[in-house]
């Protein structure tokens, strides 16, 4: 397996519960902090509603300029599930009884309990590779580069072990966190230093409040581990210079 | 003042903490909530990169199609805030310190503590309009159609009660749950019948776990409380003839 230095993804969020506030979206940060430890980069998030014009554009815009587009949501049994049909229009597959599917969730629900609405699950792009599904039967699947998952964040979290065989991701992305008793404004300029001097390393700085005191955690980022001591060492020295103490989070 | 029967807008959260998976992102579901009480639809949500170029390009294409941007995140004293500067470009204008925010902020701090960090944010496109921050001095702005505000949740949310002048919304978003001890299979057939038969409602269904069951939550949406209560009456007759429970939630 060849790894790519850098492996590009988007993660299409699919539903209206997220855009209207009703639902706190959880899957992002799930999806996201297991690509990024087997070296994929989430590029772009979007949020979109379930109308099916807006899913195939933007699931044909996604899938050209990134590695990978994982898709979430709107893959169940009720109307408002359209993810799959929308996926064929995308690639221009017919949308279809999959054979495999079909004999997964036969065998997984009690004779006459695989009903017309469970049936709806098994529609989806003529010869979509399968994604199992150890927790509740239903099959996710892949259309080449895009990845569809459903919605259920623990659904969606106990199907991503499976995955890991049909990506290929880069080196790992290695992060360092120091967290610091101070606010940004006292750092900002010593950090902007380091920043600079260690352009292709990603340095992030963010406040937090914690038992009602202001803190700053600073994120190093890279898949280089002694390119993140070096920037650490030197964030270290500024930080004791200017006697501030480390927080513990 | 005119209310507008759609008011679409955008929310771009800006931060490479929230690709990574290490932030959570809540601000979303706190803007749309807050949005659709005051009748304006979030039509698409994105997430993206601390990358001045990216930032300019996803703010310019997101304001020609909505009546509002909101973006969050990018605008506090470090090398990785680049929101304002962002803006400036997008929209041709200076990036330049603005006398307003840089009076305020003098105002708040003590005397020497309006350090250079800290003066970093009252650089603005030119004639920005300043968005007050209650919680800790530095304002946010918009630029025309877009609000920029900060990424800390509970400094954005102290921020959006200012805001509610500056948005002119349309007729409030209405919504009513019906939450069912049942599955999306047992009802979906019943729904959609119910959604086709009131194609201007937005009806969703929403799986959920409760004290380790399975139940469903169907949500009603529509400017018109009349539209919903029809909806619902369809729904509750199905409901009592498939011998359903309710659930509370």
């Amino acid at each position: 397996m060849t790894k790519n230095k850098k492996v590009n993804t988007a993660i299409l969020i699919i539903g209206n519960e997220i855009l209207s506030g009703r639902t706190q979206d959880t899957n992002t940060s799930t999806i996201a902090t297991w690509l990024n430890s087997i070296g994929v980069t989430v590029n772009e998030v979007r949020v979109i509603p379930d109308i099916e014009k807006t899913i195939v554009d933007n699931v044909n815009v996604l899938r050209k300029v990134n590695q990978y587009v994982f898709t979430t949501g709107g893959i169940g049994p009720t109307h408002d599930d359209i993810t799959a049909k929308s996926i064929s229009k995308a690639f221009q597959l017919n949308y279809e009884i999959h054979k495999e599917a079909f004999k997964i969730l036969e065998a997984y629900y009690k004779v006459g309990e695989f009903n017309e609405g469970r049936q709806k699950m098994v529609w989806m792009p003529r010869n979509a590779n399968l994604l199992l599904n150890p927790t509740s039967g239903a099959p996710g699947f892949n259309v080449e580069n895009v990845f569809c998952l459903p919605g259920v964040p623990s659904i969606l979290k106990s199907m991503l072990g499976g995955l890991k065989n049909k990506i290929v991701g880069g080196d790992p992305i290695l992060s360092h966190t120091i967290s610091l008793k101070t606010v940004e404004s006292e750092i900002a300029k010593s950090l902007t230093n380091v920043q600079d001097d260690n352009k292709d390393v990603e340095i992030g700085s963010y406040p937090f409040f914690q038992a009602g005191k202001l803190g700053v955690s600073i994120v190093i980022r890279s898949e280089d581990q002694s390119k993140i001591d070096k920037c650490s060492s030197e964030i270290l020295k500024f930080v004791n210079q200017k006697k501030i103490e480390i927080a513990v989070r």
